[in-house]
């Protein structure tokens, strides 16, 4: 028999859905508060749930032999201080989707002069101003994990051409070109002809303020950040530099070094800064409870489980 | 020996592509201006350029055997007491891709809350509303061309489930579902469950006024209507009647029946609607060159040409 935790913000909503899958050998407790797993913590050997909430649990739950998460980023779990005593298997696969629709509706709204044609608009005048067009321009990626697989394949959709970098792997088929090794080495080659450069990097040493200064200054003039991924991956004042001295043409923002953005942070004030408050991609319970139901079952089995964590790579 | 006249605003682009495809037995004279034509107007055989130019033109040019036109509307050549003594063929298969970057900027616009986000910014306010997907939703295209066959494709790329009505084409394998006949008595099945309804119809005696107060009555509430069609095809009034009374979410509209859009249009007033001044797809002449290029490769052959109007049906 195993006993699973359920911590989670959508406890009844991840409760439901395990409980629908009728999994066998399997007691569960759900609750939203990590403050409440104390008194029968070590009876759970399975853990599903945000990895900041598990993170205050973790002292708590001595038995754990495999966590869950319900997030792509495990960051929370990952300090060294903390046990690793444990498999760990975060949520990939889903995000993709989700992640293309908010990169590509804002590449479009760019090209198509969204917010400049609603100002005339709201002037009542007739603005026949040609748009732009996504085709054959130049997209790069930083990371082609599967999100950065489904931004590639959005991307030729729409006729553009894609730069991948990546630590190895040249998995996906819709990157036309690769570029592997120090970034500052083949920063040049990368990033001299892009229009987009879309981050896509899990949080981790070897990519912290991987978007720096010498990477910003490769880019064109004309070039727009984008970064749906990690905040740590941006030295966030060579950004703002960049952003305030023209050197870089606009940034769309999801996530920060510190969230919620501070109200005092120079980024509020950038006028070709875009905000998007930590919205790129939700985990949805009906897209990540069939990761832990899948995963379930493959510990009855005895086979490895999806998407493990390495606690070395970070992730 | 075949002489050409060229008319359009951007002669000199069209002029140097023509010219740069070194066609054989072919003399060309090219001017932004109609009146400029009447001296030797009785010598072109071959005619290529804007309608609205072409119509003006037309009684100074008696001999004209063929008119490529550089757009895909040809209103200004389809009234009946103009002659018909000519073969016209269009523009086309060009503007699938324009079309698509615009209606999924406005589409991923909308489910992305692009203008809430910025207005939340505008305050300095972290906004983590959880924003909406594409994928799952409903797509209803009115005419499925080259141009909604386009559009067909990229809602497929999104995940997106595809009606389409047609008088009897169904040759988009994207669509998942058509619709002939009577547009009323389909209207209740067709209109149903959309979330978004994309006119791509041409201007035609039997498409005037087709999205009219019964086929917006058989909208749900929660649907979008978007038009980067031609503005005959839509009563204005029944449209402005639907939103302001909330039986229609919103309009995204790109033509209209007299544009520029007139100061005092009621469209102007309506929160709900959006404005994009007919540039929703614009003709590039390095795109429409190699369609006359083409064709008059095809008329030395003896061989029927591309993308022929009917001046019956009008399309």
């Amino acid at each position: 028999m195993h006993r699973l935790l359920i911590l989670s913000r959508r406890a009844s909503d991840y409760h439901a859905f395990v409980e629908a899958a009728q999994l066998p050998d399997l007691i569960i407790t759900s609750t939203p508060d990590p403050s409440g797993t104390a008194a029968d913590g070590a009876t759970f050997d399975l853990a599903f749930g945000e990895p900041a909430l598990l993170r205050q649990a973790l002292p708590s739950l001595p038995g754990l032999s495999w966590v869950q998460s319900t997030w792509a980023g495990v960051e929370p779990l990952l300090d060294p201080a903390l046990r690793r005593d444990y498999i760990l298997t975060n949520a990939r696969g889903v995000f993709g989707p989700q992640m293309s629709e908010y990169v590509f509706a804002y590449l479009l709204a760019r090209e198509r002069k969204l917010f400049e044609k609603r100002s005339s608009q709201a002037a009542h005048r007739w603005d026949p101003e040609p748009p732009t067009r996504l085709r054959g321009k130049q997209l790069g990626l930083l990371g082609v994990g599967t999100i950065g697989a489904a931004i590639a394949r959005t991307a030729k959709h729409f006729g553009m051409r894609v730069k991948g970098y990546t630590r190895v792997s040249e998995d996906s088929a819709d990157v036309d070109q690769y570029f592997h090794g120090s970034l500052p080495d083949v920063a040049p080659a990368f990033c001299a002809d892009l229009d987009y450069l879309v981050c896509v990097m899990p949080d981790t040493k070897a990519t912290r303020h991987m978007v720096d200064e010498t990477l910003l200054r490769a880019l064109p003039p004309r070039a727009v950040f984008v970064n749906p991924g990690r905040g740590g991956a941006v030295d966030e004042a060579a950004l703002a530099d960049a952003l305030q001295h023209g050197r870089l043409a606009g940034a769309i923002l999801d996530v920060f070094e510190t969230e919620p953005l501070p109200a005092d942070h120079v980024f509020w004030r950038l006028p070709n800064l875009l905000i998007t408050s930590h919205t790129a991609a939700l985990s949805a319970p009906a897209d990540i409870a069939p990761i832990f139901i899948e995963n379930y079952r493959r510990l009855l089995r005895g086979e490895p489980l999806l998407y493990r964590v390495d606690f070395n790579l970070e992730y």
